[in-house]
């Protein structure tokens, strides 16, 4: 992975064993789309939301240069990640004659990013798929490194594939249309990474919380870039999670649980991924891997992006069976993502189930005590 | 590609870019699954027909030793490659604990092959996959090469992906249950990999053609092994049809309208290829491409093939309105296969119209008169 700067933006590189592409993180990211245009697809789709694209589909149109794309609206939330919706995207895509050497662009958050590129890595066994993400947590973290999905169930991510898009731009711009909420909530992964990265990373979250707000999102590119190259980079190193990649799941096991748990629809993503991380340090902490300044450093970050909706009326029961569903696990077992201090974290297999459910319990009264 | 014998079996080997694999033909192949069932998958999970099943199931379990493998049913025809079959074979791998480490064995047809290499292939973003084909399309085409395919409403093979099997095990003696109308549809397949392969494999099928029948099927060993090898070698070296690949299509642009504008109901798919051969053989004497002498040699053998379905009766407008759906075709246009002659095909993307009309006209005009 390297990482040149070119004008206001950076330009990270993945390594891929299949074709390696590029992400550019910063204002008028989107403008790299001209090049594309001018190449020889056949066709270009787009794929969003329609309230999304309703409020920046002027300013996309006018950087990218992307006049003759035909849109395709997906609804907006979690439930369009099905194979019914790939089967109908699908359908589209044919009745309005995509080839092989069509393209397809992902213009929104997770969800239109993991279907489109589910889509994407499928239709006709695969045309090329530009992400553009719309959300925080897409921008760090989703749309990179080939991860597709839909859900089957209420099983999320259950079938996907690895397929490299071929080029991702993240304009910080587009994120300043979220509500608050949303947009804080992106910064929950942004500070995974930070704590997967080091020092000098975090210390710069640090000193970027008290100015996260929607209306400056256009000014947080370099710190949206150096989260994006942690993604980046590691999966660079390991495209397929065979073991380093493992290392993107810190907080995600508990995160998990708690979004099954309440139904997807008490936490944003973002924030059962707070709350993931701060059960996770606790379990460090009762493990003897993590002393007590360093976590009590993470938590202080996290408490200040909050609030988090509550985890204190949950059963812890439900939480825990919740847990070994977790797709990372290999024959039933848990893999915790543990940090030993901010850059370095551990991946432990053996977990007894009376530390695990200790955290939780610590994570619980701590929340009742607020 | 090597070749290498191995008691009466035959050992073909397939390079990928990501994981090469090897094909076993011949009698006794299936045994090759026990070294198979000692390595470390989690579990196995075998997907197949019911009544297939029924007829080959203590014949399997005892030479591949996979006693502990479960078995799911889908039933058996074309509608089972879709996606509510993907999403329900998921579901229920899920619910009996497959994980990132369980195994999928395909043990059917080419319908069983796709879509299990399908589910192989998303399922938590791609588990290990063993094709056993049980026809001989299976046997010398369809399991080989790593392509995998559900389809989309009349849609064939819209959604898909290149996913290289683990291993190919392919026992002839299976085919011995087939009907003899199912079990000649495939020679089709044979007789187009000889016309790719050259005279040697030509003169060896017109040789094997009295004794075609299913209670000789476990004789036919090296005959399938030869024309396996033809897969083999082709996508070894185009594995995602980038160009060479597309040779393999041979017959399959008219086969394809053919069984689309039967509602594929009339025709096996081998018998469609068997028109399509024809077809393409006149087309390519049309086009000056292909003399006389070969192009009867060849047509002969399909012949003795037979009985074919009518195409008579079909209205030919309705046929060629149907070809240019086929998504090999780029921007629409269509890349026809044409034999030179035996050994020798060329691939012609801009055939006149006319030229496509009188070959058929040909074709039904022949079959007119039988």
């Amino acid at each position: 992975m390297t990482d040149l700067s070119w004008g206001g933006m950076q330009r990270l590189h993945v390594t891929s064993q299949t074709i390696p592409y590029d992400i550019l993180v910063g204002r008028g990211a989107w403008r790299a789309l001209r090049k594309l245009a001018q190449s020889d697809y056949t066709s270009t789709f787009l794929l969003t939301e329609r309230g999304l694209w309703n409020q920046w589909r002027r300013p996309f149109l006018r950087a990218s240069g992307l006049k003759a794309a035909r849109s395709l609206f997906v609804p907006s939330g979690e439930a369009s990640k099905s194979l019914r919706m790939v089967e109908r995207v699908a359908g589209e895509l044919l009745k309005q004659g995509a080839d092989r050497r069509s393209l397809i662009i992902a213009f929104g958050g997770g969800v239109i990013g993991d279907l489109g590129g589910f889509v994407a890595s499928t239709y006709m066994r695969g045309i090329d798929c530009v992400q553009v993400p719309t959300t925080v947590v897409a921008q760090v973290d989703s749309a990179i490194g080939g991860k597709t999905a839909v859900n089957v169930g209420a099983m999320k991510n259950l079938i996907g594939t690895f397929f490299p898009p071929r080029l991702v731009v993240a304009d910080p711009s587009v994120l300043s249309t979220l509500n608050e909420r949303a947009f804080r909530s992106g910064f929950f992964e942004v500070v995974k990474h930070a704590v997967l990265s080091g020092p000098r990373l975090f210390a710069e979250v640090e000193r970027a919380l008290d100015g996260l707000r929607p209306e400056r999102a256009a000014t947080l590119g370099p710190l949206l870039a150096r989260a994006a190259r942690v993604k980046a980079d590691v999966v660079s190193r390991d495209e397929k999670e065979a073991g380093l990649r493992r290392v993107l799941n810190l907080g995600h096991t508990f995160g998990h649980a708690l979004e099954e748990a309440t139904g997807y629809r008490r936490f944003l993503h973002g924030e059962a991924v707070g709350w993931g991380m701060l059960a996770a340090l606790r379990l460090a902490e009762i493990l003897g891997l993590l002393g007590p300044a360093e976590s009590q450093r993470i938590a202080a970050v996290i408490r200040r992006l909050g609030p988090l909706p509550p985890v204190r009326d949950l059963k812890a029961e439900r939480v825990w069976r919740l847990l070994p569903r977790d797709k990372k696990a290999v024959g039933g077992r848990i893999h915790w993502v543990l940090p030993e201090r901010i850059g370095k974290v551990r991946i432990v297999a053996d977990v007894p189930s009376f530390a695990v459910e200790a955290a939780f319990y610590d994570v619980q009264r701590a929340d009742r005590h607020e």
